[in-house]
């Protein structure tokens, strides 16, 4: 390794064989010495899941050309912490995850095993990205989102992050001439709406498959929703304090303790 | 089922069989119609996930005395959502999550599968809270916790919630006497620092169990993890929109676009 260059750790949640992440590792190589540690199967929905009632595994694999790599039965958030503790002993400068086969955003981020990584990073006081390209075949042309990953990696390594900060970035499904920017967005207010699919198994015992039909309900402008939806890159600074602090004056009026 | 009551969603993390539940169960049924659909296995650490590559199962079963009880073999998120879907074909006016074993204050609510199912609650605006009793054990007494979960509920089935907004209670493992009060907290900043135990199995290949040690790196006494100390009930309102508002100023003077 070249230690004047930066130390990036790269991971997914769609496992370390899927052409998301192989894009993602060619689109920051140039930047850093770069350091490959992802689950080796899909996690996707993972939300900030962590493996606390299983051992967990992390083996070597030779996958990526000069490239050091890892792959773990762990979930995201376990591959940044074994990252950090088995594998670097010491904090990357930078944990990229990605590129998610699908959109992370809106209410997605709470779901995403994409945005579970980069935000563990985040808790850990690394600066961290996740990368989601909107298109959810395997075959997707990774073309501009790796354009973009490579660009937004490389400000981040020259501007840092403000402290508690983690950045979901969502990129359209257009050709890179056609990216009209990158936009800051807010978190635009949606949800699924699910409807279980309920079929019979051949014992005669039912079972569901979760379908969620993404609802928006928020009308601004300056939404990541509203963003994708004109070709813009949307980039929503996220944070991992949910308090919901506006809230603490209406509940200081209960009638809480007698 | 008495129409005029309110019908309130039990459900868990630790699994519909597990002590935690059951005194849940038990604090809340005067308060209304009891439902539980719970996971038919331990879900801790699981976060927000959901389950989207398996098909899911939703089984009636006998357990609670006159309560109607589902288990299933989702997260507890998945729960809320077949329960709303499957089993009440309506939104309930409240959804009780817990009593979990063990502390969700501060960073473990992102990690906490208890809060994820009031979480989920609350993206689709049913008022929720989830109970955690600071005491690992299954033969923990949940007297206290028990007493408090009850008066919390019915002080949200008056009140209602700030839109958005789920609250995440934790209550000290002291006798219910020594219970100072409930305190409105915010979300203590603090982490786990993780190491793993690193063992070999009988086949030569290497395994790690995760042992979080926790490290809290906040002094204010405004915090969840102060107020658990002095053997107050911690009340933080929690809130899913994740948006880092402050930090958007501060991107937009990046160089983004050339």
């Amino acid at each position: 390794m070249n230690s004047d260059k930066p130390t990036i750790l790269v991971t997914n949640d769609d496992g370390i064989t899927s052409p998301g992440i192989a894009a993602l590792i060619h689109a920051v190589k140039p930047l850093g010495n770069i350091v490959v540690v992802a689950p080796d199967s899909p996690q996707s929905g993972m939300g900030h899941a962590i493996t606390v009632a299983k051992p967990l595994r992390l083996d070597p694999i030779k996958l990526y050309e000069g490239v050091q790599c890892f792959q773990s039965s762990g979930t995201p958030a376990d591959c940044v912490k074994l990252a950090v503790a088995k594998v670097l002993h010491k904090k990357p400068d930078l944990v990229v995850s990605g590129i998610n086969h699908g959109s992370n955003s809106s209410i997605s981020v709470i779901y995403s095993g994409t945005m579970s990584a980069a935000v563990e990073a985040s808790i850990e006081n690394i600066p961290a990205v996740g990368f989601s390209l909107v298109n959810y075949s395997h075959e997707a042309d990774m073309t501009a989102a790796s354009k973009i990953a490579r660009h937004i990696a490389k400000l981040i390594l020259e501007n840092g992050l403000p402290q508690g900060t983690v950045l979901n970035v969502n990129i359209p499904d257009v050709p890179y001439e056609e990216i009209k920017g990158i936009k800051i967005c807010r978190q635009a207010n949606a949800k699924y709406e699910e409807e279980f699919d309920e079929r019979t198994d051949p014992n005669g015992r039912k079972y569901y498959w979760m379908v969620g039909n993404f609802l928006n309900l928020d009308k601004g402008d300056d939404t990541d929703v509203w963003a994708l939806k004109n070709n813009f890159v949307s980039m929503v600074p996220v944070q991992y304090d949910m308090t919901a602090h506006h809230a603490i004056s209406i509940l200081n009026n209960w009638k809480l303790n007698a």
